[in-house]
């Protein structure tokens, strides 16, 4: 079923409308491409209503916000919402920052958001109001592991009951829930942690996936999810000796572009609980 | 012939400004390094003006505008204009937002540009003052295909008589034509549209290759046309089985970093109409 | 010793703020990332104090500067002044516009720097208040030449000893004064010149490695330029025929991943003056 999902992004190509930080936005437009959807980036204001317009879905990341982009960012997501598009908030950096942690809770607050997903720091930042993450990286003392799975389970099942969207908590062991079911993922590698943006790429990723699965959006958050871990395990598969963090953000999204629905089917590793 | 173009870059390693996106921006850069140029970026009013008069060709990219980024092409433009450089415009997105489609049309109103490149439907939303265009990539039904040469064959040759400029359409056939004659180039590889920004690559390249053949534009143009698409071609030629598009980005760049002017001029395949 | 300034950054993980350019600023997060730093961007001015302060570093470059990134580098250089941070100026294209050279020249009057890494003729520009630079590379006039060294060195140190800071010029040759001793080091490869953003890279990881190593701030300086230098010979040894900048781009973040201390320490090619 994950893997059908994948198959839905690659036949209908969504178009995917990214307000996003400048320090990834590259890989989020080659790994939206990989994965069969289509990039457009806009941040202008003046821009963002005609361009999420022409759009499938809207993918919101606040890594690199500024006043311009954080208007940009309400005008599109009204926009997205009154065409009931796929919205999706990546709020990286909340608890880092008075202006991250605000932002990111009024446009929860403002908008309809189909999905949001972050390190668990940043979610329970969101979820609390404040929080202490050590900046853009989850807090060693938040992460979500065998020991603090049922706990972590509950409080990513709470939150999204309560906000009433799916929410994505990633880090060593992945939660996806819709309020009611949540896949725990067992997919991908440490290493991943030594590049920057697997998380704002996987971002943009979901919201493709989100996009062209409209009957099936927990399903579809979770086979995002497990796309992006698989491929992190095949690209690391194919590292040589001589190859480090530079090489392995390439390989992934290379991994991405030739994952079919039958591979990632098979290498998913989670349970729902 | 074109191969010389190529060889003048190397020899003359013409300084290029480039007021260009963030997606893109550093794929610019090292095509620009790889063809023999050198880059340098710049976007704020009181900046440009400075910058582009110490550079020998300016590249307008209008893939994430803003208000301030505007501003700064009108001023960088006149300038430029003023000082008798090469200026190229590369309407990205043109037709997929009103603010888009009407600053490039202020744009080539208000400046004068050596050469225009863009998809078709880019192309034609700037020729036809609006249009339809899905993103930042060219409808389908505009395509330019066998079926459909003549007629874009006359379309192209027409708008850069009108204007006054070089116009590159760039596609599965590439279009350059100064009004008069219209290269028709059959080089590259589908695969290169999973690729984030070849176009923008395209546009920073040929401004350098305009740059240094200041007595040959037309030649330049499709020169650099040709290069794309032939290191697109020897790029995959070295993709292996585990590389996807992350792989082919770095393989064309690698590839115009080693094309020499024989190889290119060996390689290029384009017929004058 | 210089091996031991880089096993320190890998132990303590220093967070460094970047207020970079966006050419070249995802090259900057991997390279952090790959030598054992974290990274986080941000320059917006609403956001810049609160982000800095729980970083141990912070990283200003000038690359692609606008008003509001400008006003974003005093917020957080007086805020990192404050918390008695390292804090590293990179003046990208100082003498190249009057706009670049003011505020490279405000910035270290008004701020307190650790040191200041640019190449020769951004630090002359520096020094003098005004020159002629081709872009954000060095002029050909300017550079550090065996035969131009001695009176190099004697600017440099006397550079250092008027700003405070510590200056480290790069090129051909490198030079790293506090003023009093100056490290010469001759690692590197001619052909990371045609790689855009190796400035930028060596200026994020030299904070880390200065926020790392406080009490051998010198050294620590000196230690991050031989480590580029390094990882630029390493990869260059693994590169295929087909290969060019972009794979190289690649190769030298990827060398410094797996770079440790006792290479970089017998791989360490300087004189100290």
């Amino acid at each position: 079923m994950l893997g059908k999902c994948l198959e839905n992004v690659r036949n209908t190509v969504p178009l995917i409308h990214n307000i996003t930080n400048y320090v990834t936005v590259n890989d989020v437009a080659n790994v939206l491409l990989a994965c069969g959807g289509s990039p457009i980036m806009s941040d202008e204001p003046a821009d963002v209503v005609d361009i999420t317009s022409i759009c499938q879905g809207l993918n919101i990341n606040i890594g690199t916000l500024n006043q311009r982009s954080i208007e940009a960012m309400f005008l599109a997501g009204k926009r997205a919402n009154e065409l009931h598009h796929t919205v999706l908030l990546d709020p990286v950096g909340a608890g880092a920052s008075a202006l991250r942690t605000n932002t990111a809770a009024r446009l929860l607050n403002e908008l309809s958001f189909t999905a949001v997903r972050g390190n668990i720091s940043e979610i329970k930042a969101l979820a609390q109001g404040s929080a202490t993450t050590k900046g853009v990286d989850a807090d060693v003392a938040d992460a979500v592991t065998e020991e603090t799975l049922d706990a972590s389970i509950t409080f990513v099942k709470s939150f999204a009951g309560k906000t009433g969207c799916i929410i994505a908590v990633t880090g060593a062991i992945d939660l996806v829930s819709d309020g009611t079911a949540c896949y725990v993922i067992r997919n991908g590698r440490p290493e991943m942690g030594k590049i920057t943006g697997t998380g704002c790429q996987l971002s943009g990723m979901m919201t493709a996936f989100l996009a062209a699965n409209p009957d099936a959006l927990l399903e579809a958050a979770a086979a995002a999810v497990c796309a992006m871990g698989v491929a992190g395990e095949i690209g690391w598969s194919c590292m040589r000796p001589e190859d480090g963090n530079a090489s392995y953000r390439s390989r992934i999204i290379d991994a991405i572009c030739n994952l079919d629905g039958a591979t990632q089917g098979k290498e998913a590793r989670y349970e729902i609980r």
